[in-house]
């Protein structure tokens, strides 16, 4: 009983392996791309078959992207619906349970928990679905239906923003698609409290990834002076707070970032510890370099300097700058965390550039421990070489 | 005031910078070796010189070893003293009591905490040296007194053992240096209990890089079946009974190591839930399979498959067979954690072969976690490449 589903088929040439053995994508060039194929809508489904006809799972097409197919189920009797969406939430679920006490987390990492393209991040009883695929798009109702019946979560968001979607050929859009939202929500992580702004901040209104990296952070701050640098709501710097630093100073561009940061730093009762800086982070490192001031951490999480191949060189000369612009300003036998979210920065390249930068800067350093994204942010090992995330975290001469 | 030291040259051809710029090790063909340098005793100390004769520092030389010149100091001024040790030493320390409660930790990690070639680790009241390199063998006597003086230890033992001091031209040698060894030394370390042999066991007794991998089993582990295979003292394994697993199983080829394991059981009081077999790693993964075996967590841990660049394929084959064989006995929705101590096998080789491995073992797969050596161990951002220590945590399918 196959289903009634256009067809799809890689190119004679084409090697089918990688997708038998779990690798997720389809791209043009793979694939017989005629008339057919380019009337399928964005964001249905399609019958993947290998050159020789035989069948090899749902896929979900979009003839706009580079990735023209990506797998939905090596199963190709199966039918993508809510039920089979509840499924993947209910496994995504029994593992972030299973990490983490309390329900703030991601809860869907695209590919890698089986919902390609999609991004689901947790708040408590609210949750922020990024659809990020055609397909994710087009079943958005039934996507946050399964969230509220698997999670219980009642306020559901969708926030449809970033350059991911425009590669897939959608539109921005944001939504509240049911419950209500008044105001920040606070959420619990590492033992501190943060203002999360669901609907006007950047991406989910949290970055869940850098938690093991706060957490890292936490075991050298302890009655210690804290920058955190690009601080966005606070992410390093309270986590700081709750582990007992004495004293935080967060720098960010923007204004509205550091008054959520702020409003964190009043939950935990910590506001008197707490100094925020706004202004370009470059010109702040300077003007602290400037005023002669110490740290004991120190710690740079920048936006994606290199965000695209394109952008390596000049991105590479930027995570060198920030951490010769952060070194002097770490105390002696003090610490300098920095972090990379570029995709195309591999681990290698950001090290060489940060010890490159720190050796300007005047300092001799060890390395201590090479951050990644928490384990909420699963990947596929056949994707694991575009892990985007890394944090270094160094100790200087003394 | 120039100390009386014999001088090594770099060739004219050879690069300075990166030595300059922190690489501490110079190879023989990037010296002029002549009669005078190859007379230099192996360990003792000389002043390195680039091309044009301008000094770089102390370096200890070993004319036996691939690495001729160790940098000890970029001051060619220092002098290399019991108090130059020390100094070392309490940086060292500083460190390790700001990242752990518990005097449980390594304490030197070589050329990152400044003592090339040299290991300690420290036991509470203990410590174990491994004189790496001949300078460190040489001055054993001081390198004990500032450990002492520094630490408040008061047994100290040199382990002269492993392949690291052949390359150096270096005898096996183990001593109790000072005080007394009655037994095994009970050591804390993520609330579990261990037992370790500081005279006869492997390395220093106790794997103190997997901390942080342990750390990360146990938010698997809680209520779980486990498996901990080659489990040497029972590392994983008894970390999982510390935070609640219903039941170990430990499997080992040496009937010490797992006397060591039931005995750190004990002294938790959970030997009733330890149950350990004695054997052929491999033989036991087929074994348990035959049996129909399942757990809940299954963590492999093996010696170096890959120690060289000439193991390296052998290497490779040996940990997918370790996959292959451990993934049918994870139980659906299960976790499989998988480490290599193998310096040639780089991550994504290592990483490769375990997913290879779980895909012929019949099992789709998130990666969750990819684990390293703890903050103890230190690198130097030019020698980290080679970070040895890789834990892969996986959840298989449903």
């Amino acid at each position: 009983m196959t289903q009634e589903l256009p067809i799809i088929r890689l190119r004679p040439k084409s090697k089918p392996q990688a997708i038998r053995h779990g690798f997720p994508w389809v791209f043009a060039d793979e694939l017989v791309v005629d008339r057919r194929t380019r009337a399928i809508p964005a964001g249905s489904f399609a019958i993947l078959e290998d050159a020789e006809r035989r069948p090899m799972g749902v896929v979900t097409v979009n003839t706009n992207s580079k990735i023209t197919a990506r797998m939905m189920d090596p199963d190709p009797e199966v039918r993508i619906t809510r039920e089979w969406i509840a499924a993947k939430l209910t496994r995504a679920l029994a593992l972030r349970e299973r990490l983490f006490d309390r329900p703030f987390y991601r809860l869907i990492h695209a590919e890698a928990d089986g919902l390609p393209g999609t991004i689901i991040d947790r708040f408590g009883d609210a949750a922020v679905i990024q659809p990020n695929s055609a397909w994710a798009d087009r079943m958005i109702e039934d996507i946050a239906a399964a969230l509220r019946d698997v999670t219980g979560v009642s306020t559901v968001i969708l926030n449809g923003q970033g350059r991911v979607r425009s590669l897939e050929g959608l539109d921005e859009r944001t939504e509240i698609l049911s419950g209500a939202v008044n105001g920040p929500v606070e959420v619990s992580m590492n033992g501190a409290t943060y203002l999360a702004d669901l609907t006007q901040g950047q991406k989910t209104g949290l970055f869940y990834d850098q938690r093991p990296n706060h957490a890292f952070a936490q075991r050298l701050a302890k009655g210690a002076r804290v920058l955190d640098v690009f601080s966005h709501v606070g992410g390093f710097g309270l986590a700081a707070l709750a582990t007992g630093a004495e004293h935080t100073t967060c720098v960010d561009g923007s204004a509205a970032a550091l008054e959520l940061a702020r409003g964190g730093a009043k939950a935990m009762g910590a506001e008197d510890r707490l100094t925020t800086r706004q202004g370009d982070a470059f010109d702040q490192l300077e003007a602290l370099q400037a005023e002669g001031a110490q740290f004991d951490v120190v710690i740079c999480d920048p936006p994606a300097f290199a965000p695209s191949k394109q952008a390596l060189e000049a991105g590479l000369r930027a995570y060198e700058r920030v951490a010769k612009l952060a070194a002097p300003l770490v105390a002696p036998g003090g610490y300098l965390g920095l972090c990379s979210c570029s995709h195309a920065a591999d681990l290698s390249a950001f090290r060489n550039a940060s010890a490159r930068g720190i050796g300007r800067g005047g300092r001799r350093m060890q390395l201590l421990h090479t951050g990644q994204a928490g384990p909420d942010h699963p990947t596929l090992p056949q994707l694991a070489e575009s892990g985007y995330l890394k944090a270094l975290f160094f100790r200087l001469d003394g």
